[in-house]
């Protein structure tokens, strides 16, 4: 294990080497020898001779399609059903922090349906003074909320409990997105209705066949849940529930339900179907932890990783990934080259937002040498990121649910990167 | 004029009105008599029994057909060519301050090229130790940052010198779009090529058969300029420059270079015709104002607008709309209901980040007469966006560029909305 840190220094020397210089303007990379002109540059191409798209070729545009592999992909054999599924975000490909609607994971529980604004509906019963019934367009004219939140799937590497049994980042973490959303705080609304004193829970079902149904404590409620229309500036997407969702901060992405039709008002919680059968932690001892709604503090390296290897060799390396915590900001990511016996700090990068995702960066100057990579988040609360054995020893295998280990990806010599587990 | 401020109040006075409620839930809005039962409370509905699209049905989503028209849209009578010219962003119909890359302006000089990762070079030179030509691999080598910023046209508004020309939110002030970039400092491949003590001057030009060539003074280059791969989170898309554009916070858009390149650094601005017969601002004496890069502060209402008319009458009725400044944050927006005899103060939701959009919202109670819809930014700075009859009395009416005079919507009692000035 090796590979030295270089973070903040030049990296001129180490890129001397492949970059060829001089007057000549040779070209960079290992292919091509020193001095011998690079037709990419000393000759004029098609695309600087001739026209492009015009601005009325795509009036909603797609990604170009070098991109095509950059995209959600699910794995057949994890679940019964395409239409109680999931898929994952290619997180491998992405940087930053924003997650593109368009490839964001999804995850339904009897498929995604297509309901219109003047199809839309939205009911508040239960314990309220006043039940309402409330149209689209009513929404709209509630004081709004802009607010960055991450969504991540209380399943989010679930199969990791077992071992390192998926390869690629995508699936073995990509069960994430993060965008903001625009909505009317769920506070107004419950104002509107007026909780009657008795009211401690509230439970919000879906317009799908599955009706997915949460309870959460109306604390949560009254706090900062959004009844969202828009992500990432733009209407919901159809998979992501338009034309209504729930956005819980924190919590784990089941109780962000979409094409939320109902928020009911009781003195106690529902007991749902997705809250006691599925949803909840099954212990060695065979009961359940239950209520296990804060995702807690998390971190993975993207890049590199089993589906992003490095291709250029040694020198200088970006090392970088996300972090996030149910619990409030990301305020520390270390990263280890060697499985855990040596961290050093990375570095935390744009706006740093609770209950967001934060993304890290770490430069070395990689020897070639293997490296057994991990990250390790630490929140505002002081939560440090445990291992996956830290885990194990307390909640043991049982459960797929809330596993917030380190993940470990094995860097070989010739840059492939497989998921592995450090003892 | 009138419409009164209800900011902070309960709004259930006035939804009251329009939503029936009580033991029968009826529904709300105007169409239906109270106590009417809604089938689409009372009655299963197909969505909720039957199945929806499954996880692998788009691997890469696309908006939902009820918002087809959330498009970028052009005006065919502005240029002589589609490869040369311009669409705008639906800013009317969206929230928040990211917009998607689906839907962002384009700006073309001659088309938007297809350029792959592997044919793109990067080449640095003029006056520096060492002329460098780097892949793009090598420039996935560098150290990262992520930033979000605003990329407005310098022509944004132009048309609104000659008055209220255009009509429409996204016609008139739609050459603006917003988003979280991931690239390489500039500033690091300069220093990696050694910028020679007389170079004063960055001269950055596309790949593009316009070659769109802009010079920018050293220290802007060696600022917070961005050599980007990313925008929210993915790659950049085509027609925005794949696979790498230079990032210009707070600059006109003309000088965020696509398909960049080149960097040649000079002892003097090129003068391209760029720089020259373009994006300079003709005064009233003949004289023409140059190197006005700096978007100055301004704001716009998206929402009423021409395109986004308000359907549901009086009553409670929320004004948005967005500003920013390309000399840092924006620290106020004011909104006027009478053509900008009385101003109030807008919220200002979300992360307010420097050189950015930021959202504002004024939540009123409108009385259902007319009113003249205006938004005035303020900056960090101090500096308060003018009255377009201010510019004009300094610049004149001979240029199309740097019109940050604040917008005017005339709303009529119908709630449709109309592109006024007021004298």
């Amino acid at each position: 294990m090796s590979g030295t840190e270089n973070k903040g220094t030049s990296r001129r020397a180490v890129l001397r080497g492949g970059l060829a210089a001089g007057a000549g303007l040779a070209v960079a990379g290992a292919a091509r020898a020193e001095g011998t002109p690079d037709p990419l540059i000393t000759e004029v191409q098609d695309w600087a001779s001739s026209f492009g798209d015009p601005v009325d070729a795509t009036p909603y545009g797609m990604p170009i399609r070098f991109e095509s592999q950059v995209v959600r992909r699910n794995v057949e054999w994890l679940t019964e059903s395409p239409v109680s599924s999931i898929n994952f975000t290619p997180i491998h490909a992405l940087e930053g922090t924003i997650t593109p609607q368009g490839c964001a994971f999804e995850r339904h529980h009897s498929g995604a349906i297509e309901l219109s604004k003047p199809d839309y509906r939205l009911m508040i019963d239960g314990l309220v003074e006043t039940p309402l019934v409330f149209t689209y367009e009513d929404l709209t004219r509630f004081p709004r909320e802009t607010r960055t939140a991450f969504c991540e799937c209380a399943a989010n590497g679930g199969m990791e409990w077992g071992g390192a049994q998926l390869e690629g980042c995508q699936f073995t973490q990509g069960m994430i997105h993060n965008m903001e959303y625009v909505g009317v705080p769920l506070r107004l609304l419950l104002e509107e209705a007026g909780v009657k004193p008795e009211g401690k829970w509230v439970y919000a079902e879906g317009a799908d066949a599955s009706s997915n149904g949460r309870s959460m404590p109306l604390e949560k409620a009254m706090d900062d849940v959004l009844v969202a229309f828009y992500a990432n500036g733009e209407a919901l997407r159809k998979e992501h529930g338009y034309p209504v969702r729930l956005v819980v901060p924190g919590f784990e992405g089941n109780m962000w339900v979409k094409w939320l039709r109902r928020i009911g008002v009781y003195d106690q919680a529902v007991e749902s179907r997705e809250e006691t059968s599925k949803y909840t932690d099954l212990m060695p001892d065979g009961r359940a932890r239950k209520w296990t709604w804060v995702m807690d503090a998390k971190s993975v390296i993207t890049s590199p990783s089993p589906q992003a290897p490095i291709y250029h060799g040694k020198g200088p390396l970006v090392i970088t990934g996300l972090a996030w915590s149910g619990h409030g900001k990301v305020t520390r990511v270390d990263v280890s080259l060697d499985g855990g016996k040596n961290w050093q700090e990375a570095e935390l990068t744009g706006e740093a937002q609770s209950k967001a995702l934060t993304r890290f960066r770490l430069n070395i100057d990689w020897d070639g040498s293997e490296l057994l990579l991990q990250s390790r988040a630490v929140d505002e609360t002081g939560y440090v990121q445990p291992t996956k054995d830290a885990l194990r020893a307390i909640r043991g295998t049982n459960s797929v649910y809330h596993n917030n280990g380190i993940q470990t990806w094995w860097v070989h010599e010739n840059g492939e990167v497989e998921n592995v587990e450090v003892a």
